[in-house]
């Protein structure tokens, strides 16, 4: 009765003789599993005689070296200039304060338990290394929420500046351009470029992925509703029959621009699924600090780095420059101090580094913290999770991905401008700041100015211990493989320093990678 | 320095004349927010001066009107099949064990703490009932993963039986059709079709939906491969360059069919975000259980349904068919008994319920739950959650939604196949089953046979209380009507009363619609 597989794959014939193991291996070597330059926690063989690494940052990359630098037999120190550990993986909660450059402080006034991610938010699926660390350190994970079919596309410019869910759009740009595809193709316009045997499948391709009708057209019905939603959903008993929805004209989604926030959820990085560890982003630092904490020296400001032959001395004051300079020192040191920063500490470094060093501006970035009395975007707008995209300058609204249907005030991410639009809030005080991150929100939210209960924001060219939100590469062609060298007896590690600038995978691989030479250097010379 | 909004809108003027209630009230006006034929927890004005209501089946259903009949005034007794209330909302656990009709018997032999959901799994957001009673009776909520773009497509007929990966096919496609659009454009074949401005909006949204390069190609390269996924993926320090990846050919695309599930999770009942109950769908069950229980009467085998001008009464034995008849009345009957059930019970129903009643198959339906002595597929191939699916008949794989990362055996969906090809295992010992869900699911998880630990299969036309999975109309437009009218004094309810067959809401809903047209009927004669 059942149909029995006609022939075994040459992957379950390997199965079958040698266990899963081997089975994954071949898989593997037939390119269908390998996917992430981080294979596993690093081995760093050999002993390293006593040598001592002085690590400058308790950031995720200095903390990543300092945890697997001991645990090979390293002897370690961090300087850190904050109090705490983490550096741009931070957590902003209830009760904490917060001094920016031109030192307006700002007092967290969320509800017990609410919190806000100024820095990094979500987590990748790929970003491996990151995962297996929260794994190895047991930081417990939830779905972050990055695409969210019933969340909102907006724009000042379309449809008299009403939002429009995300399905409403991406169902009628799928299915305009399938109509149209299958017009050309009908027409034989592509009868050169695609064989008759490979237009028969896509013709009955775009029906399906358009949602097409018989005559291959994208036209109201309930077929296409149950894609971009119904003028009245289905539901029980008498007069639940639903009520097809009309869908947008073709060429009033295309002048819309709305098309243009399609892929968002589409790119690797923001992939179904994503994570956010359960407590706020700061839990993977505090996770590294409960490791490596006896390491680190807090509040300490590096004011010069000398080197020679025989090791790195750093010297250092107190973070609010007012204690006398002290020294620290190791045979070789690990640098994950933003350029931004180094670029002005007085340092040793090759002419070739240093320029790399001096060139590398800090990206712009701006997040808002808003809390609400109530989630009114579950309640009134079933808007779980995901993200709302606005060509205001607040540019996106993030629903917290955790606590659903809770009662009580609750968090969003206000807005993310990053780039140019950004340094318009740079320039504002933090209430103005809030002021018109509230502005801009209720031509998307109504309930905006009535919900409001305290705000905070984060504008990432006044963190004085970054200076800018991530390293921007003028030419990584060129520079990239100077910045990875090791300089005498200094390396450099951080997002920086890796392929995926601004993400917290990029500053754990780019430390790995860093430590992985110099213990090369160390027990080979 | 910001840009002012130039405009306010409508709304923003109403706003700020009456506040976000009313404002809100205007948007809904303007159709943006109306979305559900639920407004709300159900109202029932007016007393029913002590009538009882006798509901059949405790199961979403039965309990809802239970809650809300008692709620509003009335005597309520239901009377349950099982020995516990639930119905198909319903989670095995480790330590359960459950026998089909046929008499096989399977214990449940997961680990601790783990589970399955034979029947509803996931709950789409805009199951808005559904979503309140969860929020009312504190049922905790986290994200279903539907769509995994790491998850795979496959097809025994494509790519040698090797699975891909849903988001090259998904990549891939898409990029064919910008592709062949755009060329189509370009010869001239839409010049009738699309205007000239329309035209150059169309271009620039198929460069960006496609990911084409400037000369509007799908062409191998970093931009195509941040969304296909790259040969060699990005990281941090020195070689850390990423390697872009091959595009698929656009016709073995086509021909692979791999198309054919690219919008799984596109339709709105599968869009994120989606829920599960943590713990296992049958938490909602528990959750409703403790506030009727005490109405509830469990072991109750329904024989006989009478009716006159006076009430209703109903015969029943205990579940097992051996205790003595007994009868249990009401002035009015709630009937959420499965059509599949009813049919074989003797009833005074009129001609035409009857003809109705008789007349409803009930779709087919299997389900396993196997467990695995470790999370390979997290481990070895980076899928948290979310769907693979296969042409093989058990049609896909379910990856747990929950527990993350975690060490130990882990349970997930090994087959759903509905339809005729479930037949297949209907015919089969549960132990068989077990046996064939391997077998196919190895080709797509080579680790299955060594990491398998145990597992459990639900053929829905076995279940005794149901015999099939949910109601299936035979001619609805023709049929439905009768099924929702007030019949003497009995009244319909549950998901195969609905325009939601087989969903929860349905149940729900069709429970609400049912006890509001009941009571106006009490109320108003």
């Amino acid at each position: 009765m059942i149909n029995h597989p006609t022939r075994r794959s040459i992957l379950s014939m390997i199965g079958a003789a040698a266990g899963s193991s081997a089975m994954y291996a071949a898989m593997t070597s037939l390119g269908h599993a390998a996917e992430s330059p981080y294979n596993g926690p690093i081995k760093l063989d050999g002993d390293p005689k006593g040598a001592k690494v002085l690590i400058l940052g308790a950031g995720l990359a200095g903390m990543t070296a300092a945890l697997e630098l001991r645990a090979a037999g390293y002897e370690v120190e961090i300087l850190e200039y904050r109090e705490k550990a983490g550096g741009r993986c931070w957590t902003l909660h209830s009760g904490d304060s917060y001094t920016e450059l031109g030192g307006a402080t700002q007092k967290v006034d969320f509800a017990e338990g609410n919190y806000f991610n100024p820095g990094p938010w979500r987590i990748p699926h790929h970003h491996h290394a990151l995962l297996d660390y929260c794994r190895r350190l047991g930081v417990t994970l939830e779905p972050f929420i990055q695409g969210n079919q019933n969340a909102y596309l907006h724009s000042s410019n379309a449809f008299d500046g009403k939002p429009m869910r995300f399905r409403e759009i991406n169902a009628d740009y799928r299915g305009g351009i399938s109509d149209l595809l299958a017009k050309a193709t009908n027409a034989g316009a592509l009868d050169e470029a695609v064989s008759p045997a490979d237009r028969e499948a896509l013709m009955a391709s775009l029906k399906y992925y358009g949602v097409l009708d018989d005559e291959f057209n994208y036209r109201k019905g309930d077929h296409l509703s149950a894609y971009r939603g119904w003028a009245k959903w289905p539901g029980g008993g008498a007069d639940a029959r639903p009520e097809p929805s009309e869908p947008i004209d073709f060429a009033t989604v295309l002048q819309s621009k709305l098309w243009s926030k399609l892929l968002e959820d589409q790119v690797t990085d923001h992939q179904e699924t994503m994570f956010q560890p359960v407590g706020g982003m700061d839990r993977i630092a505090a996770a590294f600090e409960k490791q490596v904490g006896d390491l680190i020296k807090y509040n300490c400001k590096v004011t010069q780095i000398r080197q020679n032959d025989g090791g790195v001395t750093v010297t250092y004051v107190g973070s609010d420059g007012t204690s006398e300079p002290r020294t620290a020192s190791g045979d070789w040191c690990v640098c994950t101090i933003p350029f931004s920063i180094l670029s002005q500490i007085e340092a040793d470094l090759s002419s070739e580094m240093q320029s790399v060093v001096d060139n590398m501006p800090y990206a712009e970035g701006t997040k808002f913290g808003l809390e609400f009395k109530r989630r009114f975007w579950e309640q009134d707008e079933h808007i779980y999770g995901g993200i709302t995209y606005t060509d205001l300058p607040i540019t996106l609204i993030s629903y917290p991905s955790t606590g659903y249907q809770s009662d009580g005030p609750a968090v969003l991410l206000g807005g993310y401008p990053w780039g140019a639009i950004s340094n318009q809030f740079t320039a504002m005080s933090p209430q103005d700041r809030i002021k018109w991150a509230l502005e801009y929100g209720s031509h998307i939210h109504p309930q905006y100015m009535d919900e409001f209960k305290t705000g905070v924001s984060v504008v990432w060219h006044r963190v004085p211990w970054t200076l800018g939100c991530y390293g921007l590469w003028r030419d990584r062609e060129a520079n990239y493989d100077q910045a990875t060298k090791i300089d005498g007896r200094i390396l450099m590690a951080g997002e920086h320093v890796s392929y995926l600038p601004a993400w917290q995978e990029g500053a754990i691989t780019s430390a790995l990678d860093a430590i992985s030479r110099l213990h090369d250097r160390v027990i080979n010379g």
